[in-house]
């Protein structure tokens, strides 16, 4: 597939700089473009590879870095590129169909242009809304709600009474409601806590591959709206996490933890259980949360602090060295004295 | 269903304060508790939440902080909490039954009341023991064997010559006994050493989703009795994990580490290989253990030492700004001087 | 089986130290010796085991160290072991056949003796290579190249697009090819950025269980040539890992960042993105990687810097005690000047 600069422009909400009828065969990153793509400009530090890039066009916020070559000017470079990608690479999505080889329950009920592939499980009283699609090999158990315009790649496992909201992504591998880590220790004996609750995964959630996120033990452990989250990342028994938060892979979030909307958190960040952490609360990678946090605050280490305050003591636990050796001299000075 | 409060402090084994027939609908917990449920009290952090609750009945272990509300006074309030969970909330086991859509060999053999799920593959030469339960799309290999009471739920997958003993919980997408991570390096050359051992689970074992557990390079990798893992732990080859161990999510334990009994693990500790690590132990979450350990202390930091000189130095460590900055007065001080 | 010492001694490619014709049963480690086999002693601390062990024969690099015992001198005896362990068990290699219970597109294409397990689901475009195994309720989606002598165990995901070169081996639960964590916010909205790439696993790579490698946004992440990954480690979109890396369980690397050749990483290391790692690089477990560094070199600690510096820093902080109660004593000293 072919566009020009303009076409791709008017797709993106853009002005173009240059040929407008030049031909463009694809997308490319700048620091390893390909002849005839189009490119993108977002980060500075990218910026270097400008005056080499083989690609045709590139997609910048401001026409003086253009330097005589073909660009569409637009607001957001990374999301122009993005709309890009879309064009160039349509989704296939799969086609209604429900696979012979699967195992459907007589008592569950699907919307319309439903997708069930090889291998799927389905078990009763589950409902599928219109337009979804539940990839090979996938189990769903009892009881599950699945809205519409969801997929579930191969092998996603749902536990009973999980309830999937609308226009939900989850990856492979990915298990959702399987039992609360709860036991109650009397004597040497842990005693299994029923996991009575379930998961719901609002509208618009996207989670990566092999996750677990836990059944509340009673009532619901819940994935805000908007979320992401990305791969192997363990959400315990009755966390609530709020609207559009990113969190990134290996974080582990512990039981009945709350956190507020629009946080980010880094790989492997860790979160003690019963917090209570704010909304836009940004999280450095490896951070150890260790008591409730308030909002609109960037976090790092272990115990998180602000990172203000973390920095200045990682910055003089830097110094110590010289501090030490300080030290001995000023120990050998007054001994002298 | 609704049960009396009597009913339910004959099952839990307490004494009724207040209207033994009142009538009660379920199990809610105090600081979210719904009209017409039981709740509980255990953790004193919770105790502000008792003047405002909805819920009819209390499990109390002090008869004094009902303050004229229904109560059950008992030994351990969380634990009579798990059973009335248990009576309100009655597992639903699966019927026995074997699937038809599953592939058994004909080389396997099964006691009674087995419950085998759609797309379940059972290989040669497998036993599973009276009542276990294997659900769908798990795979069982070669010479695996299977105790009585267990449940494997979706999409379990056990490697040839596992021994899973008897009323042992499995969750979803854990793998056992993958290869262990062994490589002898010549030269450039890693050369795959041969993982010829296996795992053994123990009785009374509960495995989290998303686990995954290596077989022994020879002999076995052991999970000992009662021992409870949380969800995407990893298990090296050749570790020996002791009874009644509790570990939680993340953790990982590296090749031929020996671990005692009563163990616990917070999330994403991560021990070395080759260590003993004594009984009653208990590490910190996000502990990093790097040498053998003495049994019956609490660990916490990288390196893991005993939480009161962890603390010790942490709480120096906090105090480097101000010394960072005495510091530079003293020189100052001692220059004028 | 038995073999003489002879026969494994001619396997190995060593040198016979006593009775030649002592038949051998199997193998054992040395700290848990059997009465019959052949055991290996390399590490010196094991050394103390010697003289007690119930072992037949032992594979050392020394004779004097046989103190009498029967031996094979061997260069490397853990590579001795490894090739013993192969010659006592033998890879049972799965039966050239395809399952009756796959679901096999009819446009996917396969060499001669191919394995496919039962409840496999290969999508349309597929071709796998001579020899290969595909275990049971794996899935491949559509376009993937598997190459000839690979081994897939149950349960492996493979997204569309990706190649899978020669004589790879997968574990159970590992995901390939899952949608890289990529959003463009905009205001309050994450925007996915379409995934369009694959992921290139070349020749002689081993992968654990339960592994998420991503999908490249553009082209592909590479894991190269004989790099061999453990359990749980998750790669993100558009990283590219260089040649026989050994990356151990819970490793994280983030997103477009090279890694170089021989490279060693510690268990739960992580790894920022858009970084360039030198090839020879080794990291201490739990190492957090947060700049680009230089080849040839051993890092540790948070953030990652050379083991020396990062040893030399911590031996410091374990005086730190010391060093506080000494400026305390120094205060009180040039207060009372």
């Amino acid at each position: 597939m072919k566009l020009t600069i303009g076409e791709i422009s008017d797709h993106v909400g853009g002005q173009v700089i240059g040929d407008l009828n030049c031909l463009i065969s694809g997308v490319s990153e700048i620091q390893d473009s390909d002849v005839g793509t189009i490119t993108f400009l977002s980060n500075p530090l990218y910026k270097k590879y400008l005056s080499q890039t083989k690609a045709e066009a590139i997609f910048v916020k401001d026409k003086k870095i253009l330097n005589g070559k073909n660009g569409i000017i637009v607001k957001n470079p990374q999301l122009a590129m993005a709309k890009a990608l879309e064009l160039f690479y349509p989704i296939k999505n799969k086609k209604p169909s429900i696979h012979k080889s699967s195992i459907i329950s007589s008592k569950s009920s699907f919307g319309n242009n439903v997708h069930i592939g090889a291998g799927v499980v389905i078990m009763d009283d589950v409902k599928i809304g219109d337009n979804s699609i539940i990839e090979a090999n996938s189990v769903i158990s009892e009881n599950v709600l699945i809205g519409s315009e969801c997929h579930l790649y191969p092998n996603v496992i749902l536990y009973e009474k999980t309830k999937i909201c609308n226009n939900v992504i989850i990856h492979s591998g990915t298990v959702i409601g399987s039992d609360g880590f709860g036991y109650v220790t009397e004597n040497t004996n842990h005693y299994k806590i029923p996991q009575t609750g379930n998961v719901i995964i609002e509208d618009n959630v996207e989670i990566g591959s092999n996750c677990s996120i836990d059944s509340a033990t009673i009532g619901s452990t819940v994935i805000g709206e908007s979320s992401k989250i990305d791969n192997l990342v363990h959400i315990a028994h009755n966390v609530k996490i709020g609207k559009s938060c990113l969190i990134t892979a290996q974080v582990g979030v512990s039981g009945s933890t709350t956190i507020g909307d629009f946080c980010i958190f880094g790989g492997k960040v860790g979160i003690a259980g019963h917090l209570k952490i704010g909304s836009n609360s940004v999280f450095a990678a490896k951070s150890g949360v260790t008591k409730s946090l308030p909002a609109n605050k960037i976090y790092a280490g272990y115990p998180a602090r602000e990172i203000n305050e973390h920095n200045k003591k990682q910055a003089i636990i830097n110094k110590i060295e010289k501090l030490y050796y300080n030290q001995n001299k000023f120990k050998t000075n007054i001994s002298e004295k």
